[in-house]
């Protein structure tokens, strides 16, 4: 597939306020639900992207901080930041406020990777990703060195091909 | 604190029908629906061994390999692998099955993390872990690398001092 | 169908957490929300008794005591008690706790009954049921006199006709 | 407390429309979503007659027959049959349709209770119940018979000491 | 299409309790929600006295008074007031309640329209509809003037050419 | 209050994608649905602009057109448009697209209307809008004669004295 679409173009956005179900009992938003929202929010950015159906093949690591609280607004931006074949890696960032009182709770960044199907729930080729601005080519250049993590985690990979990734222990390369 | 207790008192089991609005357009569990169940029966076992109300501190990446098809059974098993101060690490299980079809459709794994926190929110330490079987041991032991990997990914260790971690990675301890 | 299965076999636990949304204007779980609990519960042993798509038939009295409170942990456990041709009974226990007061709230005891049905929902016979401790064989024998009930109480049996369960009036079986 | 009420004072109408989360594999509507629903519809007739928060006390058993489909429109109708101190007793009665189709999938008829509760979740006395029609009245006079089948079921009565109840098998009175 | 029915063949009525995740962070039932339960009720009615699958085509404006709480009893009626070919205007009236504290929180009036389609999604002709009482009457006659507004409102017709609209604005008709 | 703030400073974006549940017989999004969607995006606007919890005063008639079905994603854009004291109009555009299909499905608008309130439900001041693209001015304009047409039909100001309205009349003000 020779054409190519700017990460911009699969940028979206998503809006939730918490509400009482979302809540844990200090009235504090469950981290599973938060985990539904990034999935649903990533899932579209891939979409967009692909034009195609798209299922979730992984969620990286995410660590929960300060607590989002009921009647907060949640903001979820997800944007495509690379693509491999038939699948992509999506970045997601969160902004958790408390508008009447007119702070921002929190800022989140998570990662999550989609594969492109067919109607018969078979992998696809996907367009590659243009990154643009700075950040866009950071995440660009990232998703490699995230990508061998993955494959290490899931023992898809023998740490010691994971030549990318060795980079973040700031070790030499003996391979 | 000096009570400690045993791995097996956390053990909790939850089992959930995939219902129509847990699917994609495929007809198959959403990740992320996936990811609040996990997020549930990991924080009913870290309350069970701490007595304690509890928030999600973390969750490990998690990759989703087969789907799980609408009127699938799902089993979640979840047990506290080992403590720190007022954080746990637990360990869930995931068995998907299609019973009238009598096979089993995916197994999985994920760890998450917990604190335990009083009233106001504010931690508050846990009992002692003590593992028995041999794959409570074997998650006792891994739960330090874990913990490592789960510092360094979220930039609160430097790489070069996570000792465990480096031996996922056969790489001799300069330090 | 020659075959038979333990009652073991068919033992399945749930385990859920009172949210917001299923409690009355007390805080407390309302009693509809745990008969949807229990149905579930009671439907998967059911199929996983007959490995087949099974159907509610009916659900016997139930009566609530205690309330149950916001935040407590709520743990169904089912198996199937006895067959009959293609009807199955399901026994299920509740219990629910406050684990953070470290104390159990309430002990429940239910029974439904389910058909096992093909894909255009005829029904269709399923195997015999083992019991083996003595709470499967009190509850195996216990079965037929709750089916006169059933029937009585549904208007398909004449109470005369009900020989099993006069027994419980204590009074002599004439006919 | 001297003030009476007349049963038609309580009546309550509800109606619903069968969603797909509402239904099992066969898209018929699951006999735990309906049992929710009869509860809410009968505490409202409950509420109504006492003008008091009100608590499930118990179901009695119901019988499921004909399958109701998704899309379905489903009418249950509630009204208080008979009061006793601080309880009630509701019955309910319940219309599947399928409108497009104009015809009437099933009548479905149940009985529950439910106990007045102050703030603090003590019972309090409620009015006594004036039946008018003639159901009103059937009703009214079968509510003792049906009471005692349930302290009965409960074990709360001895089933010799239930002298209403004897007349359903009818046998003479001999105590 | 000869056959008419009558306005009273229509009539639905839906009773709702206001849950916890209703409600805004006042605790009270947020407009969304109520828009929601509107809909459905009068959908019901017309899909009543249509017999056929009915779609929304508009909802005329709504204005929100006195808030509606958190377990509030809330009875929705709606009835077809006229036909006009293949769609159908629904009036629909709430009564919030506080059952326990014996007041009536609010009355509020809407109008909606709804299509009648095939399996096809295609429009298809409705019965006309019979008033009888005088409300029906007022409907029926005030449902033409309605027509009209809708359809300058959403820029289908020319303001000059709704004859039976310029009323309300006490205006010949100079056209 | 003499702070005035930008119509852009209260756009917010939410995006859905359609669930079995959101869908009616025909697989299509319930009007009703979407009106909740859009009861929650506009009152996130109005809560940016104003810093207040807010409630929905009204909602402007809507007319709802071509289908939207399950599985498309759903973008719903709203910005404040203009102030009045405690209330605020709130301007929504909506569109549904089939992303894999490539094509947007619909095009949508609509006004609500919210008042801000104090903790204890009291309307209060809010900022004025500054409009600043040539779309702001035109709603910021128009504001004035769709907030008479709504005082008009609920029948809180006389028709004559609706100035501003009866321009879309083309009709002399001889007032």
């Amino acid at each position: 597939m020779a054409k190519k679409k700017f990460a911009r173009e699969s940028a979206t956005i998503m809006t939730e306020m918490v509400l009482p179900n979302d809540t844990n009992t200090l009235n504090n938003l469950m981290g599973g639900k938060l985990m539904h929202w990034l999935d649903v929010v990533a899932a579209i950015a891939a979409q967009k992207h692909s034009n195609r159906i798209v299922v979730t093949a992984s969620a990286d690591s995410i660590s929960f901080k300060e607590p989002i609280a009921l009647g907060n607004v949640v903001t979820l931006k997800s944007k495509v930041t690379r693509a491999f074949n038939s699948s992509m890696e999506v970045f997601i960032e969160v902004v958790a406020e408390d508008i009447p009182a007119n702070k921002k709770i929190m800022t989140h960044r998570a990662f999550f990777t989609f594969v492109a199907v067919d109607q018969n729930g078979k992998p696809i080729e996907v367009p590659e990703v243009i990154p643009e601005t700075d950040e866009e080519k950071e995440h660009y250049d990232g998703a490699l060195r995230r990508r061998q993590l993955r494959l290490v985690l899931s023992q898809r990979m023998k740490p010691e091909d994971a030549v990318e990734l060795k980079s973040i222990f700031n070790l030499p390369n003996t391979k």
